[in-house]
Parts: structure tokens; C-alpha cells; sequence
């Protein structure tokens, strides 16, 4: 079992490991929580809820089960009502916790009620899919989506502790898998060529040593800036293309796949541009491949455009773009709007 | 003008000064935003709206109304939701503001919405109740309410700056003026004697003297805790009760005629127990009297009880009661829910 610390505002543990996800019981055990409200979708309910509940009610825990559809339509503001009304229903105190056990919608779900709920309660990640594991667990980005956009409701609320279990991992359908591996390659091109050779490589790569390097570099860039204003930017790369393509497809694709299209288009471009070799964006499109994983769209520039134009990212009339300068290193660029058709075409967009 | 400056996490200045309204437009030309929303109730709205826009027009930003019906039925999830929305319509990104003009209602769900759009952007508070002068608009604290209770979701978000002109206050209906007498007469009791005095004596204070002292006060508590886990909770003298007592007349006594009534309960329990000479107590309620408060209750031990239990100061099964010692000065009890029928018993409720 690895340990890492995160260092943020409010520092926190991050647990790896097989079979820790018993562990929950003395995680809680340590917040002098009495309550806890399990927040599942009914797709991961059947397989792990039964173990935890079992954990924690040997620790003397009272535990509720709150049980949400899967999808990303669970992360709306109308389950976000009925998730606080829940809670106050059970009367959570202050001192009581929420467990988010699942993928990101719930993560992100689940954070949000906590941040929000009396102001602040605490809660535990338990990510059962790789890219919650790598990606949204750590960090303390919760969110739910508005008809205007996706994550455009939401709070930076850490969580009390994460526990990644990689067994977790084999119940997960093959299209989530390498959706998860598209926000693991990332890692490799913002900021570690030796990592990114060892995804490239012949010799697979375990699943705690996947996790454990990504949530690592991740903890350091958030560790850096809690409140997303510079550096945890790099953690955008492929993104704010990917978003466009995720919602122009109408979340038929999945974030992963979004994402590796996206982080082809800005490394094709970045090659164009002059920023990166040819053979460096060459490189990067080729390992996305590998893993089974979309490099090019189907959207035309002004439908991307549209998109990008609604970002999070966006400040007045430039947008921050996460550029790659080689396999390891990436640099943050303001953009103007009126640019972006140019970086798309030279992405290889029609 | 009065600047008070307060060092919060964000740090940001409340501005106090007759006809100082106008000076949102330098406000808001500081935090560098392009566009803004202005929310506001609909009886506040005809009054000082079109003076707001106005100076915001001048200064070249654009600037959209969200109006909502006044009342506590508004600080609700449902209009929380709209307004999200309404801000993803008008495009705000996160450099952009949020003005909320008007009581506490209009603050805290403007607050709440800032905290959370795109994970927070800027809100400027604009009080125009002398309630929302003292307390809501300086501390941080947003909030909607749930059907499971008052302030049940929300978050600590800091506004950027805090503008109160006290000629607003003359448009203010007498019964509200009062309500607000009674979260500045508590300033007195938990903090400053001499304060009290001033209340109690027969030289009317000015708005500016009374708003500035109450607003230096929280500054200095909020300072000392910006969330709300010890000394900040000072500031909920005769609020335990307060907000039960309030919710059992489910709204129709003023937010500050039920902290009145719980003050006054608290103070009584407070000399029975021996804490705090009986003389002191009855100069508290005779100086809530003078400004034609209520002391009294017609609900029951039981009553308010119940509401007690799922108040948020909360932890387990004991809560955090703000007990006077004498005028001037307050500790913070942590009394177990059992004792809490004794305690309004000696504090004169049937």
C-alpha cells in the first residue's frame, strides 16, 4: 500500500493499494464522524457498497445508502437538491461525512454536497474507475453541470482521504479503461518523458504504478496552485478542445476519448507552430493510438470554436491554452478567441 | 467615508458613507471585470437599481438585472438554480462580477452563487437592510435555505468590497429597522459595554457610528475565525433559540425578533445559572424593550427543543451555546441537547 500526502489548504492522504477498500472504517474512525452517507451509482452499488457498509458498521458507524443513476445526467443540480435533502432528512451534523464511491460524476457529485452542505462537511473518495483514480479524486475540483455547460456549478473542497483500490479496476468495461488511459498519457506529455516512455514502451505498466505516478504529479501541481489561477492549467492539456468535443457529441463520447483528441489537435498544432518537433507530436499521437484512443474529429473549426468560447478557462477575450514544448514539458499560452480557428486548423481540424 | 479593512483568507474593505452607492463603478473597475449582474429584490429594485447601473454604465461595463421576489421564499435552490443559469446566458466568466442589492436574502443567494459559479467569481454586497449591514454582509457566510432548514447549503466566500450607504435606511420599513436593532444590541452584549451603553442611553447613535462598530467587531472575531469552529460562533448570541423560535413561527416573526426573544431567553438562563448577575440580564432586556423588541415566547420547551436538535452548530449530541457573563462579554458552552429543556426553563419558556 503506498501513502501519498497532499499538501493543499487542507492536507489529506491518498491510499493505493489492493483490497484497501475496507479501510474506510478506520478513515472514518479517525474524523470522529458518527454518521456517513454512501453516495453509489446503481451500476457500482452491487459489487462494493455491501463491503464498505459491512466496514463501517463494524466500526460502529450508522451508515445511509444514497443510490444515484450512473451518468453524467446524475450531476445535475436537481440531484444535488435531493442528495442535501437527504441529508439533512438523516440530520447530518458537521462532524458526520459523505463517501463518494465510483467514477467521477459521482466524485464530483458527492464533493459538491459536501462542500456545500452546513457550509463544509467532510468527505472520502473511493474511485472505482481509472480515470477518477488519476484525475478527479485528487485535487478537490466538485462539480455539477448547468443546462449553460458542463462543471459550471462547483467548489474546491478537498477530501478527507482517497482510497484507490486497483482491484476495482477489472469490473471496469474496456471503452471506460482507456478512456482513463487518455488522462494518463497526459501526465506523461505535461510533465514526465520517462513516464510517457514506459506507456509508449512493450512492457506493460501496473495499475498501482499508473496511479500512484499520476496522482503524485498531480498532487505537486495542485500543491502549487490550489485554486486553478496558473500552474494546475498544465492539468488542462487536450481539454479545452476536449470539452467542445465532448459536448458537441452530446457526451456520446467519453471525456477520455474527447480528451485524446484534444491532446492531438494542440500537439499537431503545437508542431506546426514551431513550439514542439514534428517527431515529438508524432510520438504522442502514435501512443494514444495504442491504447485504442481517438486522434482525430468529425466537428468542423466553427463548431469547435462555438464551444470554446463557453469555457471555464476563459478570461474577458483570451483563453489559456496548455501547450506541449516536448514529451515531458508543456507551457501555459494565452490565446485570443480570434486565434483559436487558426490553432484548430493547424490541429489538422477541417 | 469610513474604510474598514478586513483580513479574511481574500482580504476586502467595507465602505460605510452617505451616497456612496454610486461608488460600485470604481469597485468594480479595480477587480478588472468586463460584465456584471446586478441582483436585487423587486421592492429594492425601483429604489436604487437604475442609480447602480447607471454609475457601472459610465464606467464602460455591462451590466445585467436578476430580479427575484423579496422574502425568504426566494433563498431557495430552485432560485439559486435560475440565477446560475441566468449567468451562463449572459456568458460572465470568472473575472466578471456579482452585485447583490438589497437585505440578507438577496446578499446570501447572490453570495452562494458567486461562491459557486465556475467555482467562484467576485460578488460585491450592496446591504440596504440595517440587518444585513451589521451581520450577513461582512463575514463571508452565503447560504440557501432547504426544506430541511435554514441556511442548510452554502459556503465561506469573501466579497470583493462591501458598499453601505445608511441613507438606504430611510426607505427601510420601521419594522425592520427594529430586527436590525437586535443583531446590534447583541454586538453590545457579547463585546462592548461601553457600545451598549450608547444603545441603552438616551443620545440617539448615528447609523454610521452604530453600523461602523457592529462591522469592526465581526471583522475582528471573523478574523480570528473564518470558519466558523470557536470564537466566531460569539456571534450566535441568542441565536440557538433565536432560530428555532424563528422557524417555528415558520417566518412570520423577523429573523431579528427571534434572536430578541432568544437573546433575552439566554440571558435570563445565564443569571439563574449563576453565570451572570440578575441585574445584567434585565438591563439586556430593557434595552431590547426600548427599541420595541420581543423577550417573551408563546412556544413551548418542547417546541423549540425539537428545532434545536437540528441546528448546524451541532457536533454529535452537544451543542455550542453563546452564554453572556456579563454585558460586554460572552463564552461559548458546550452543553449537552439533554440539558437544553433546563436551560429554557431558567430562561422563562413554559
Amino acid at each position: 500500500m503506498e501513502k501519498i500526502h497532499v499538501g493543499t489548504g487542507r492536507s489529506y492522504d491518498v491510499y493505493i493499494g489492493r483490497g484497501i477498500l475496507e479501510n474506510v472504517g478506520s478513515c472514518l474512525k479517525e474524523s470522529g464522524a458518527g454518521k456517513a452517507v454512501l453516495v453509489c451509482g446503481e451500476n457500482v452499488f452491487p459489487l462494493y457498497a455491501e463491503k464498505i457498509n459491512l466496514a463501517l458498521e463494524k466500526e460502529g458507524f450508522k451508515v445511509f445508502d444514497f443510490i444515484i443513476e450512473p451518468g453524467e445526467a446524475s450531476k445535475s443540480l436537481e440531484t444535488y437538491g435531493k442528495l442535501l435533502e437527504f441529508l439533512c432528512e438523516k440530520e447530518l451534523t458537521r462532524s458526520d461525512m459523505l463517501i463518494a464511491l465510483g467514477g467521477g460524476v459521482t466524485g464530483d457529485l458527492t464533493g459538491f454536497a459536501a462542500a456545500t452542505y452546513q457550509r463544509g462537511i467532510g468527505f472520502i473518495q473511493i474511485p472505482t474507475t481509472l480515470l477518477a483514480m488519476v484525475d478527479s479524486s485528487v485535487g478537490g475540483k466538485t462539480a455539477v453541470n448547468l443546462s449553460g455547460g458542463k462543471n459550471r456549478a462547483g467548489a474546491f473542497w478537498q477530501p478527507s482521504a482517497v482510497l484507490c483500490d486497483p482491484d476495482t479496476l477489472r469490473t471496469l468495461p474496456e471503452r471506460e479503461y482507456r478512456s482513463g488511459m487518455a488522462e494518463v498519457i497526459k501526465y506523461g506529455v505535461l510533465g514526465s518523458r520517462a513516464f510517457f516512455d514506459e506507456l509508449a514502451g512493450d512492457i506493460p505498466c501496473s495499475h498501482e504504478h499508473i496511479i500512484g505516478t499520476c496522482v503524485k504529479m498531480k498532487r505537486d501541481i495542485v500543491a502549487e496552485d490550489e485554486f486553478d489561477t496558473g500552474k494546475r492549467r498544465l492539468l488542462n492539456l487536450g481539454h479545452s478542445f476536449g470539452h467542445a468535443i465532448e459536448a458537441l457529441s452530446e457526451f456520446k463520447m467519453t471525456h477520455g476519448e474527447a480528451v485524446s483528441a484534444g491532446t492531438a489537435i494542440i500537439a499537431r498544432a503545437s508542431a506546426a507552430m514551431g513550439y514542439m518537433a514534428e517527431s515529438e507530436a508524432g510520438s504522442i499521437i502514435k501512443c494514444l493510438k495504442k491504447y485504442g484512443l481517438p486522434t482525430e474529429t468529425g466537428y468542423s473549426k466553427e463548431e469547435i470554436e462555438r464551444f470554446v468560447r463557453m469555457d471555464k478557462k476563459l478570461s474577458g477575450d483570451t483563453i489559456s491554452l496548455a501547450v506541449p514544448r516536448e514529451i515531458g514539458s508543456c507551457d501555459i499560452i494565452g490565446v485570443p478567441l480570434g486565434d483559436i480557428p487558426r490553432w484548430l486548423s493547424l490541429g489538422g481540424v477541417k
